[in-house]
């Protein structure tokens, strides 16, 4: 059986056309390329049934990932995180049917694995033997570790304000590491730089068409831990954007397979009110979005003042019939604790915002009652520890819990 | 079909068997007391066959687990954690069947998931309304948060020196949290004092019988992702020993039951050099252990000078024809190093002592080359940032990385 349906890549802007057993960055026109399936043959050919036996991970849609040949996959057991009810917060905010996708379960503890683990594996098809990104964070830790995994030298630059520990995880991979004094966009023109001048292999979000292809995994596990249905809605933290993009690509392919109805759920990018280039836009009915100037929030995933790919994430927006919307960082926090309090599960920042962006949207009425309803949590709140404030009584061995 | 085969607890010390459907802490000899499932009836009505389209997580596994209503299960998406092959460190050990069981990527990012999970879950359908526990951090953190979701109310205890995100997990809980100038020991002291003033359930390492269960479902998925096979040596860090005990009660159930051969692995208690009371009794064929004194090691799960289960875990080394073998931190924390460099994962130091274990029994001979061997990484490296020595130069806006 064929293992990737991989035919090829595509420009969604001028639509050119590229083959995919070379290396590829952006299309000559500027724009991210996305990856091609032979749909028809997938669909004649493989069945959600093929799916029955498959290792829980993300690898059982090989199918439908961009690498050829099985001993070129890099995993370390991403994927198929759990979809959990969350019947008290659910209830709370008038929203029987709320579950979240919980991608703080996966190497590396967050969603960023994903794309990790794929683009990784597709750069080792292709020979890589150097790359190089900017980060917030969580992505760069995932993609030294995979690196690290498979063989490939990484030059990672962060924000010095991005979270401690994914400094740790960089280092600890055996990867260049540099900090910047700025945002993941300085970072970015540090890295950018770095490329021209060591021909470093350029795995920025979207500069390389294969991390989407790993994103992606979150809508084909949705839709599967679903039994094969199609939710109302889902909330999507936004920073880049990429996870977005990647679940309504897979809607749309699996529609196109056959395997779910032909129907969108309403795609959500929640961003904070401290950086929301989209809500913006889509507030505008705009295409793209605008540079956001001295963005801040405790939600350092989602501080990306412009998105090479937000004219895609507008354009899932539309076309889902969703909408963009923005959140306090004041009450992301609360709800996150809220979250622990009432459901025991520690979310990011990033994740909180999804839940609190939902009690909003039920709040005015866009998310029904009886909608079903899925936030997405990017990553484990352990990788925040300064979101939690915490006040806590030292004793002395022998002293006694004081109750009263 | 019957959820749960549980039928009685009994006390492996003196042999009194008590009814599991009433409230048990320990028995009134003083040991803990260990869950029994009707196996022949399970034998009879129960296969491998039944699992295959259960949910991956540890409740594919309920007909041996003890929680006998669905509705009771208290449930964060635990289990069926990735069994990775680790080639390139496995080669340079002289392992090439060496294998890590990845307890990082489950909830609250540590195995102690899993006891949380069972015991929790137990303690809800037994009526509980609140409980109590002393921590080296992991596992209150995770009882804390499953006991939120629960909608039981916990006061937990731990040392000033455990790991501080743990302190985060549980004061974002809601849980009644309280440091100790002192060891783990001092923290058991504190609670023991609490549970009989306010009347707690005591949650401590093996005063209730059900964390035990939990841990049991590590042996259970490791045979079902062998293939219903029985691996030669499995590595376990080594503090209560609650999850060594656990694997062996599950290699013991599934032989009883059919689904696996006669044979068990081969169980090596590791420990550090700073606290290894197992390893001390083990080389003086002793069936118990003693108090450690001054006990330090950087891996603080397994800083436990004196484990309430030691002749369990002993009874498991020698039942298995295991061993026990004690590490230096040195030792430990270059191997941490090492698996992330060769293999992409950062594992806690208690995880990397189990590798250089490893090493140590492949070089005197213990492990045999053709041995399939599982080293078992009870938490994710996340949680123990102080563990990394990083040293990170940090750039201004629009300057370059420097590789010469």
């Amino acid at each position: 059986m064929t293992f990737s349906y991989l035919i090829g890549l595509h420009c969604p802007k001028c639509k050119e056309q590229y083959n995919a057993d070379q290396i590829r960055q952006l299309c000559v026109c500027g724009s991210p390329l996305l990856a091609d399936y032979d749909l028809h043959a997938l669909k004649k050919e493989v069945t959600p049934g093929h799916l029955q036996g498959r290792i829980p991970d993300l690898w059982r849609y090989h199918e439908l990932l961009p690498v050829r040949e099985k001993s070129h996959v890099v995993t370390l057991g991403e994927g198929m995180t759990p979809l959990l009810s969350m019947p008290r917060i659910g209830s709370e905010m008038g929203i029987p049917n709320l579950l979240m996708k919980d991608e703080g379960i996966i190497p590396t503890g967050s969603f960023k694995a994903r794309g990790a683990a794929v683009g990784v594996s597709k750069a080792k098809e292709l020979g890589i033997k150097e790359l190089a990104m900017p980060t917030n964070g969580n992505a760069g830790a995932a993609w030294a570790l995979y690196a690290a995994r498979a063989g490939i030298k990484a030059s990672i630059v962060m924000p010095v304000g991005a979270p401690e520990i994914t400094r740790n995880e960089c280092a600890i991979s055996g990867a260049h590491l540099c900090l910047v004094n700025g945002l993941i966009s300085d970072a970015g023109k540090i890295i950018g730089q770095a490329v021209k001048e060591y021909g470093f292999y350029d795995a920025s979000t979207l500069k390389e068409p294969y991390r989407i292809e790993g994103k992606k995994t979150m809508g084909l596990e949705i839709a599967e831990q679903l039994g094969w249905k199609v939710p109302d809605v889902i909330l999507y933290p936004t920073g880049g954007g990429v996870g977005l993009i990647g679940i309504f690509k897979a809607f749309r392919e699996l529609a196109q397979i056959g395997w779910i109805e032909e129907r969108l759920p309403r795609l959500v990018a929640v961003q904070a009110a401290g950086c929301a280039p989209i809500v913006k836009a889509w507030n505008e009915r705009k295409r793209e979005s605008e540079f956001w100037p001295d963005s801040a929030t405790a939600a350092f995933g989602i501080n990306v003042p412009k998105a090479l790919g937000d004219f895609l994430v507008l354009e899932a927006i539309y076309e889902s019939e969703g909408c963009a919307i923005a959140v306090e960082d004041a009450d992301l926090l609360e709800e996150q604790g809220r979250i622990a309090r009432y459901e025991g599960a520690f979310v990011c920042p990033e994740g909180a915002a999804a839940f609190a962006a939902a009690r909003r949207l039920r709040e005015n009425g866009w998310i029904r009652e009886e909608d079903t309803v899925i936030a997405l949590n990017t990553g484990s709140g352990i990788k925040y520890p300064e979101t939690v404030r915490i006040d806590v009584p030292i004793l002395q061995p022998g002293e006694r819990i004081n109750l009263e």
